[in-house]
This record gives structure tokens, sequence and C-alpha cells, in this order.
């Protein structure tokens, strides 16, 4: 990225001889995000500032592009805050949403997608994988009865990039979110996948730029680093997730073994190999946060990606969980840096700070005294 | 910016350190930027992935707020190219937008205005500067008439940022569009002033960043440079905008009285201190612009913020050129680095470079065939 800073910091789009260094670097990265996820042309990627604009772009982009055809939209009830938002807008537009449940693990249960389908429904948009609990979703099954009936099927795949195999050319798939900083590369970069065909308006307005689908002069330097990050992972796809599978499996078994009334959320085996998602009962999520931070350890409850609440996650509540079990929960993400020994070190540390806040929790007096 | 590569990559929206650290990055950002633009207080400013973004929400986001008190605005002429396409997306949406003209000089007629006013009118969006000839608004004139009509005022000061002082309280500015890389600060961040008690709706809808006005996880690094580019630039004000206008004006000086049938765009003196916009007889602006190219310099012609077009800047026809004045324009800008030894080398070059072409020039043998 550093010489985007620091020397060819010319416009793509100007005639002038830094512009054509620039539109070459943008060029290369889109073909690298292309070959990421299996696109058939590097064209059909369009770079966003993120994964939140990417998923506006597709859905009110692509909801308001082919409005005519009908104004029924279909997500999950475990869709990031950003899908569940945008669909709040949409429906002010006049949209009708349906919000397919999950099973106990996480999975959209498929019949009830089925059920929910209409001659209106003109859209679907399902993750990859949840962004808190890691269950990966039936992604080609879900594309079929897409196909099947004509509908657009968009897929927010910012959660599973780097750590599933992501192909939207097998997987059926018309619109896909990925985000550059969760494979490793800079904040400021996402991309939308817009397969060939597909229709959608603009949401930034303005020069042009990005075949008049973003506007705005790009942000080489961030797209740069982006391409450069979907170029390491693709490297590291043959080893990497296997590596943090047994990892994850170690923790899970470890935690589930050694600490009492713990329990995993999320599918055993259908999930990300990075995610760990726990529950213990008779404490909050949030005082184990804060115990493990004095100790130097970053773990989420609630839901990172959204702002600082401390709502209970609406993807634990869909799971089927008590608000006072959704509480209880942490998450446990591992990354391209954890190592065995940060593992049992957190191992070490963990039953403690559970046995102590189980000590001092009301909860746990009155489950004493049902005893 | 390193360190928000390098280490500190939490996000502010959570709750563990990482992002404890990013926040507080974030909020001296935010003090520094509005510091710059002299607005009351910080959280008047909302960052964006920039100036093109920042348009689209004060334009589209203060549109939609306040659609029921009226559905009329006003732009003028020779706006930046996002804004002339956001107000085609605002009539599409069931606006009215009116143009105003401007002048020989690119001064935005304020009787013109003064006539387009009507009940129904709820936004005037006015440049602070033009960027392609460098005219400087009369801001607080448009001000004082949109105030005392109750109308909002919108001024991207993008092209302005850094070369004149901009003051949003003295200057009765509601909605401020800025960009980062216009005061060498990094790509992807921008901001959108908006002043307090002054309604917008979000454009990217999503986690509730951004005081909900600007969804998505914020890219700390680039927010972080922004903020140092507008100290460093602060810190410059005092000298450096006259430095560069003793250059620019030894550059026009030479440029009109060394070469024949060479003139000025945009205004003799209300002018940004970096620009010199010149046209010459008989040549076209690409001819022009190919040939400094291969001698190594770097100059506009056209539009360089729109796409790859060859279409006459739509900025010098409102000026009341003809086509063929537009397109044998030239725009030389000057930064930070250009030095007067760098002009010298421009001044020994351009004379050649245009001579040559002319002799090459159908234009020219029949304007000696009229002689």
């Amino acid at each position: 990225m550093k010489p985007y800073f620091l020397e060819d910091f010319g416009n793509p789009s100007s005639l002038h001889e830094p512009g054509d260094v620039a539109s070459r670097a943008l060029e290369k990265a889109r073909r690298d995000v292309a070959r990421f996820i299996n696109a058939g042309e590097a064209k059909e990627i369009i770079f966003t500032s993120g994964a939140t604009e990417s998923n506006n772009l597709a859905l009110i982009g692509y909801a308001m592009r082919n409005r005519k055809k009908g104004r029924h939209v279909i997500i999950s009830e475990i869709e990031h805050i950003s899908i569940h938002n945008i669909a709040k807008y949409l429906q002010k537009q006049g949209f009708e949403i349906s919000k397919v449940p999950v099973d106990y693990t996480g999975k959209v249960r498929l019949e009830k997608l089925q059920e929910r389908l209409r001659e209106d429904t003109i859209l679907i948009s399902i993750q990859h994988a949840n962004n808190e609990i890691g269950t990966i979703q039936p992604i080609r099954e879900i594309s079929n009865m897409a196909q099947e009936h004509g509908i657009a099927f968009h897929v927010d795949a910012v959660a599973a990039e780097g750590l599933v195999p992501i192909d939207v050319q097998a997987g059926g798939i018309d619109l896909l979110t990925l985000s550059s900083n969760d494979i490793y590369g800079p904040r400021g970069a996402g991309a939308l996948y817009i397969k060939q065909g597909v229709r959608v308006n603009p949401i930034i307005i303005g020069g042009g730029q990005e075949r008049g689908l973003r506007s705005g002069t790009e942000d080489i330097a961030s797209i740069v680093g982006f391409g450069k990050a979907a170029r390491v992972i693709m490297e590291r796809m043959p080893e990497e997730p296997s590596r943090l599978e047994k990892l994850r499996d170690y923790l899970i078994d470890n935690i589930l073994s050694h600490i009492p009334k713990a329990y995993l959320n999320g599918h055993p085996t259908d999930r990300l190999p990075n995610n760990a998602h726990f529950r213990f009962d008779w404490i909050e999520g949030e005082s184990i946060l804060v115990n493990l931070k004095t100790l130097g350890v970053a773990v989420s409850t609630g839901s990172a990606c959204s702002s600082k609440t401390l709502q209970a996650s609406h993807t634990l509540i869909s799971l089927g969980l008590l608000h006072e079990e959704a509480h209880g929960s942490l998450e446990v993400t591992l990354g391209r840096w954890t190592t065995r020994e940060e593992i049992d070190a957190f191992l070490e540390i963990l039953p403690g700070v559970i046995s102590r806040l189980r000590s001092l929790s009301p909860l746990t007096k009155m489950e004493e005294l049902k005893e």
C-alpha cells in the first residue's frame, strides 16, 4: 500500500501519468478479489468503502432498481445488524420484509424459507456464515430455491471470507458482500460482487467511477491492500482453516469439559474454524469480558459490530436462548497469529474468572436455594 | 496513521481494550477537523468515506429528511459533477432543481439566485470555490439570502479547503463537505459538517456508527490521517496560501505576456491561490496535455474528477466559452511542493509546445486564411 500513499497518488479517472499507475493498480486488485471468490469476470467486482456500504448497495440498490418486479424481500433472523437496519429502511420505502427463522444451531430453516417465497419476492439475503456464532449456512440449497423461482440471491460473506472457500459461480450467487479488514486487509475497502446481468442502482452518486455504481475517487491504497490481502489469504487457504479448526476444537473441548454448566452456542460442526461461542449459566458476559480485559484478553459479548449497547444479541435470542443465557455468552475468535500457547494461557485464566463471578452472582445463590 | 494499521486495530464500537484506543483516536480527529472549519462542536463532524459520499449525505440526506417542507433545491451551474448527478437523482425522486448561472469569471450571479428562491425551496448548495477554474464564491452573501428565507445552505468546500480560511459559523453554513486527500491526507476519508439542529437521513445504514448518520466500522487509519492533515494545514495557513499566490501570479503573468492568444479563465483576483487556468486559441487541451506528459509534466484539461471522457467541461461552457475554447483550456494547479524552479521549467517548455501544436492545427490555418 505504501507507494500509493507516498508516490503514486494519481486519480485513476484523470488522463495524466500518475493516474495510469493508479488505474493499473486498481484493476490488478479487482482481478485478485475476483479470483478470491471465483467470479467469472473482474468487472463483476465493485469496490466500496466497506462491508456495510456493500450491503446497502446490494439490498437498497437491487430492491430500488427492480421494484417493478416485486416488493418482497427475504432475510434471515440472524443477519448482521446492517442487513436488519437496511430491511427496516426498505419497509419504509414500501417493501415487505420476511424473516426466516433459524434452528437451535443457527441454521436457516429451509422449509420455512420455502414457505415465505411469494410471487413478488425479488431478493433473498442470507449470510454465508454468522458473525457471532459462526454457523455456516447451506448456500447452495438456498440458491437452488432462489433460482427455481427467479429470485436474486445476495450473500453477506464477511464473516466467512478467508475461513471457508467462497465460489460465487458454484454457489449460484448473484450478489456477494466482502470486506477487506476481515481478511487482514486495511479498513476503508470492501466490495460487492454483482453477477453480470444483475442490475442495481447506485447509492453513492457522482463522477461515475466503478461503472457508475459507486462514485467517488477510489481509495487506491486501501484497495491495493485489499487485493494483496486476498492474494495472501488464497495462498493460506490450503492450511490455515484446518490449523484454526484444530485449535478451536482444543479450546471447545477443554472449556466444555473443565467448566461446569458451560455450553457451546451455534452448530457443533458446521461452524467457522475460528469461532468458539460459549455460554455459562448464572453470569453476565459483560462481567467476564471486563474481568478478562483487566487480565489482557480481548473477547466479545453481545455484538461487536453494532454500537456500544448492552442489549442481548438478536442472533442468540433467535436461536431460542433466554435473555439471561444470551447475556451469559462469550465469543472467542481465533486469528492468524493465535497460538496453542495463547489458548493454554486463556484456559488457565478462564475457569477462575468464571467461578469467581459465579460466587458473586445473585443468580448462583438463587439456583443453590432451588437445589 | 501507521499504528492504526499495525497495532491498534480495535473497533471503536466494541467494548474491549483496543476499541478504546481507536475510539480516542477517532474523537481526537473529530476535534481537529471541527477546529479546522471552526465548528462549534466536534459532534457536528460526521466522518464519511470521502467528499462524494459527503455530498450525497448532504443533498440526498437533507432533501429526503425535509421533503415535507418543500421539494425545491438550488445549485449553481458550475458545481462539481457529483452535485449535478445527485441533483438528477433528486429530480427522479420528485424534487425540482434550479441551477443558478455564473458570470464570465465564474461568480454565482446573486440576483439570479434571488429570482430562483421560492416558498418551497429547502436547500441551496454552492461550492466554496470551483474545482476547475478556482473562482471563490461569495459565501456570506449567499448564506444571508438563505437564512432570510429559512433555507438550509450546503457548501462543497473540497476545492477551497486549506487554501482559503473556512469558518462555518461566520459563514452561516448549515452543511459543509470536506475531503481528506484534498488537504494532503489519505484517501478514503471525508467529512460532512452538520450544524446542530439540522436534520439529515443517513444514506448508508447499518450498525449506527457516527450518531446513526453513517454506519460501517470506521476506517480509523484514514480518519487519523485526515485529522493530522487538518492540523498540519492549520499550522500552514498563515504562510502557505500567500506563497502559492505569489507563484501563481508569476506563472499567470509570464504565460499571458509570453504566449500570444493566451487567456486566463476564471476570476482575475477572487481565485484559489493554487489555481491557474488558461486557454489558448486554435489548439486542443488534450494535445497540450499529451505533449506535456511526454515531457514529464502533469496538468489537467476537461474535468479531472469525472471519468475518462473528452467532453468539454460543463464549468467552462457555463462561463460562456465556446466548445473549442473550452477544449483549448489547460488547468495548472500548484501544490505544497511546487517551487519557483519548477514553474520556470514549465515556462521554458510550454511556449514551444503551444507553438508546435498551433503549427499543426487546422484551426490555425483557417485563422490565417481569415487574416
